[in-house]
């Protein structure tokens, strides 16, 4: 199994960049969108602070998430699918031993 | 000098603390403006953690600066007024050594 994570041709690393890269716009636009809707919400002290709580925990989350490391790739994938960044069959053309890992663990 | 900054009648304390209020209220108004408009431009990552940048630096500042505490009040309030939250005139009517502490204090 372990093979399966290290491995990675040109071609599937090119797939993989690719789908990382769409998953990764997606999240920061949906995110970009969220913060303008809530900033038109703003009216006291307490709505900016809960923004800057808001951001920190983001910001947190999204330097974590978008670590590009082909060891955890395939987790990081499932991960993406589950929250809804990524579809599975944006993953078909990879080797289909890697393309059923990502679809198992999506369905843990 | 410690005596004026120390001994505060009712009348003054009620006249302190609506200037603090009207100042906090000014600024807490032109902060959440900005946020506002900053937010409209917002188009990358980038610009979301600029904004988080920008909102732990104001919560840092903020939160230090509106610790109502009669010791250093007129301190504050000369602060207040360089950055411009507090008139001068708004403080008139407390005792005239307080008063021409503040004045001093805006000069320095």
């Amino acid at each position: 199994m372990q093979d399966i994570e290290n491995k990675w041709t040109e071609v599937e690393q090119a797939i993989a960049q690719e789908a990382f890269e769409k998953a990764y716009k997606r999240e920061v636009s949906a995110l970009v969108e969220q913060v303008r809707a809530r900033s038109h919400g703003l009216l006291a002290l307490e709505d900016l602070w809960n923004l800057h709580d808001f951001l920190s925990a983001k910001r947190h989350e999204i330097d974590g998430k978008y670590d590009y490391d082909y060891s955890v790739l395939l987790f990081v994938f499932a991960n993406l699918i589950k929250d809804g960044w990524l579809h599975l069959d944006e993953l078909k053309s990879l080797n289909q031993d890697k393309f059923a890992k990502v679809a198992a663990l999506t369905r843990l």
